[in-house]
């Protein structure tokens, strides 16, 4: 009994099938099946890189460095004047307007825009809890001498802010960006740095970055970038911008990794709000604190109108693994199965004599027959062809071994 | 020989079938495809979208803007006052409170914190090291006049800063934050902004930001922020936090670009830390240096508590692909075979006339069988029904042209 | 007729399989089909964890607070001098060395550096635009009495600053760095903090990191983190560097939520530069401004050298999904069916009675047959023996209903 078990454990199960030889059917089904294996092997395999685990989790490091001097103010403006912040982080800005106002202190006075200007001092009330003046509105109106039309009363750092008109500083154009990035993927612990290491220290301090020409050069003049995002410095210099400098790491691993550099591209990241007609630009305010003699804190405030850097860092790394292999060739050789089913069709279909394929194919057992077959159990000629009464093989260990094309 | 290499090549192979006309077997049969079909267009189709390729490596550029005015320490506090760093970066505070300690000059003097209070030099020295003083332990307890109990000397910035009890500045909630957003999804160049380019400049100056009536307007009311985590005003601004407004983008590209939308969530980021008591709230210090006439450097230390508001941007994009969309298909019609799994269990074991049944699928070969018929070759029953003598369609042949269904 | 249609839609189709009782080719199949059952088993689904989704995109909130004292130009310097920026950033600096340069006004001067020397006006002329000198080339060459040789004239910020050798504030390597960083699986909407809710307040202030005696301690001695990456601090305090401080939350949320921990890692960032000689350590530039009496401004330079801490987080959850489950459980099985492929190669090559088994499996059908059997379609044997000439499950009907094994 147990050995009978065993016997019919180590039975081999494999499909009856048919062979039929035929030009027409013979020749649509290796052409099916070369165009599925063509499909495969080109575009799967070649060009997606199935056969690879990817890591688009790049951790990255980005340091910059600017350099530069530009006059703005009647002054030599350094780097320690005009980026923000200084330590040379990814998200940096160059100041090319700053709009000055000095010797600020705490106090009352006019508010310096037109749109506050007043008759009474309702007019001003009306204004109670505005953020686009200059201080807190206290609800008075100020008028000089007899004027009968004057500046609503704010509370703040005063004087007020004025807008005035001044030249940007220029000179940012020649400015150079010096950027240092280093990205490691953690799934292959595979660290880059995005200038080669056979470069030069002489190499990497006399060039500029050049699409074609020196793709790999880490310095950036100012200019160029705005001119590769079709922006002219005059424009972002006045009314200030933002500036995506994107590096971009695709690295097959299967290759030298001296193969896995950076690729550089430069974008006006305010480009989706083009269309708005608000928040044009790119400005913020800072102040630098002084104190009078006798203690009293007061304070030069900076609008700074700045073309902001933001280098972005972005990657994935393919490396060859076996599951994605393995699960995209069973897909593949799954694939060529299908087709049969288009063969099929032909076959029993539109060829000549498709009922008699038909017929051999298929096999028909009724519900009739086999009931037709049972009373007299052993002697029908049906049970006579079997002569597997003692098989075990029941569709449950069939399930268990899948010997079944699932 | 060669060309009947060539028409073994061109022949077609398909599975032998046995067609069982049964009620009770085809309908478990469809009734079990149907389900299997359901599953695959339902839920790994409609909706896990399984037929895209998906890119979660947004690339994303933050800029904010906050504007309000606010009472502290008598004085108003702007912009520049109390946000940090200035320039509009993703991560920023708002200062709530600040505790001042001014004019400090280099010196050594008594510490202020009753935790070091001293009878002798000796108590002093045991704390030598301590990095909770506010100042280099120089081990010395300097007593006044003739009180028993002092406080240790240190070295550093004097005089010591001092815990004092001051209201925060509360006007904090009616400040507004103005967040643009720039994003792009790098593996289909898809580039959006988080507000509509619908929208005017007059319509984006008035609104402010509510999940339901205007999920859209990029302009939050810090006051409403804080109710959204679940926070009040006055707790955050007296021990400082941290709130994450996140930006999620989830893309559909088959869809119409413009519903490719942000969603804004809002939390409390220091939530994980709340059962431990310690570092609750934010805070940080940092100076102001000024000069005395005679060129010696003082400062006025701020110990601010702040709201630090992190803007993070998640994203994920998907589009239809062939690679995933085949994957799945293939997996999904793969599946639907299992139903022939279950089919065959019960056809096999619990139906009427399974050994009839079983008679029929399988064909039974024994090595007996096989070896006895072996030596008289030719004339045996067995032989005589092949007829495949000439059969050059070996399993090697098989194997690369995958007839088998794998 | 429609009544034909329905009852041949509930017909079961199975394949018809040829069972072959021997031992070798039974022994041979069984051993494949465990082979390929324990890699799936063992490697697709334990190791890799095949069965479940994965969320890469974590979202993560990093904040910082540097504590210690150090002494430098006979100075005590706190937290407030040198961090930078103050707020306790994901990225901050740590200044180990400050070459100042003091009372800085506006105006004309001789370059400090000695490449910038000079006989006459046209030597100076030559290094007209040079971002290498302290301030703008005024094309002068400034000789002091009698001296042949002198330095080029710059305007900007005077005097110029002077490489000066100080000695780094070495005391930084007992500074610690507490972080708290909170993150969130945005897929499975998990929180978790870097230190255990059960962590008493006590607990965090007294413990140090130690990779194995406390790998959840958030506080860093920065002189051990220098030695997890193989560095000496007088290296690094001397020239500065960049240090990333990697946070690994690698979870699989199938377990237990408090398994889901951070691992931490250190590496110097700027190791793939190590090579180039270029731009060695890390330093900035940065100045405190100051009043005169009579309003001129002027400042003090501040070149930093610091280590810049990079705390990079990275994360993965895993979570069981159908989908995958499903794609690799279907790959799984249809892979088992693979072994039938070698089975057949052995079965019909290389067996005793190969060719008795191919007669077994095998039945041909030929064109020649087919066409012999046409014209007196009814009385032949073959037909005889079809009786399926009611049978309208065409390829057609096959193929969208996938009897077939595709």
């Amino acid at each position: 009994m147990v050995w009978g078990c065993v016997t019919d454990f180590f039975t081999y199960e494999t499909t009856k099938s048919v062979v039929v030889k035929s030009w027409s059917v013979g020749i649509v089904n290796r052409i099916v099946q070369l165009f599925i294996i063509t499909y495969f092997v080109g575009w799967v395999f070649i060009y997606e890189k199935a056969y690879q685990v990817s890591d688009t989790g790049i951790e990255s490091s980005v340091m910059t460095k600017v350099k530069g001097y530009g006059y703005h103010h009647n002054r030599v403006m350094d780097v320690a004047d005009y980026v923000f912040p200084q330590q040379g982080a990814a998200v940096f800005c160059i100041i090319t307007k700053l709009i000055l106002t000095e010797n600020q202190f705490q106090g009352k006075c006019a508010e310096s825009m037109t749109q506050f200007s007043c008759n009474t001092d309702e007019d001003c009330a009306s204004y109670y809890g505005s953020y686009l003046s200059n201080g807190v509105i206290t609800g008075v109106c100020l008028k000089e001498g007899n004027d009968s039309r004057g500046q609503c009363e704010i509370e703040g750092w005063c004087p007020a802010e004025k807008e005035t008109k001044i030249k940007p500083m220029l000179d940012v154009k020649n400015f150079t960006i010096f950027i240092k990035n280093s990205i490691r993927f953690p799934l292959f612990n595979v660290i880059r740095g995005n200038f080669p290491s056979t470069m030069t220290s002489a190499e990497i301090k006399s060039c500029t970055y050049h699409p074609e020409k020196r793709p790999f050069c880490p310095i950036f003049r100012v200019g160029d970038v705005l001119n590769f995002t079709g922006q002219t410095v005059e424009d972002l210099a006045n009314k200030g911008g933002e500036i995506g400098i994107n590096i971009e790491w695709k690295c097959n691993l299967d290759l030298n990794i001296e193969k896995c550099v950076p690729r550089y591209s430069f974008t006006r990241l305010d480009a989706p709000f083009a269309k708005n007609a608000v928040s044009k630009g790119f400005n913020f305010r800072f102040a630098k604190y002084f104190k009078t003699e006798n203690g009293t804190e007061f304070r030069t405030l900076h609008k700074a109108f700045a073309i902001r850097f933001d280098v972005m860092v972005t990657g994935k790394a393919g490396k060859f693994d076996t599951i994605p292999t393995l699960i995209n060739l069973v897909a593949a050789f799954t694939s060529i199965g299908l087709g049969t089913v288009i063969c099929d069709v032909i076959l029993l279909n539109f060829l000549k004599g498709a009922e008699q394929y038909k017929a051999k194919k298929f096999e028909e057992v009724s519900e009739a027959q086999i009931e037709a077959s049972l009373p007299q159990s052993p002697e029908t000629p049906l049970s006579l062809k079997t002569g597997i009464k003692s098989s075990y093989d029941s569709g449950a260990i069939s399930l268990s071994t899948s010997d079944q094309p699932i």
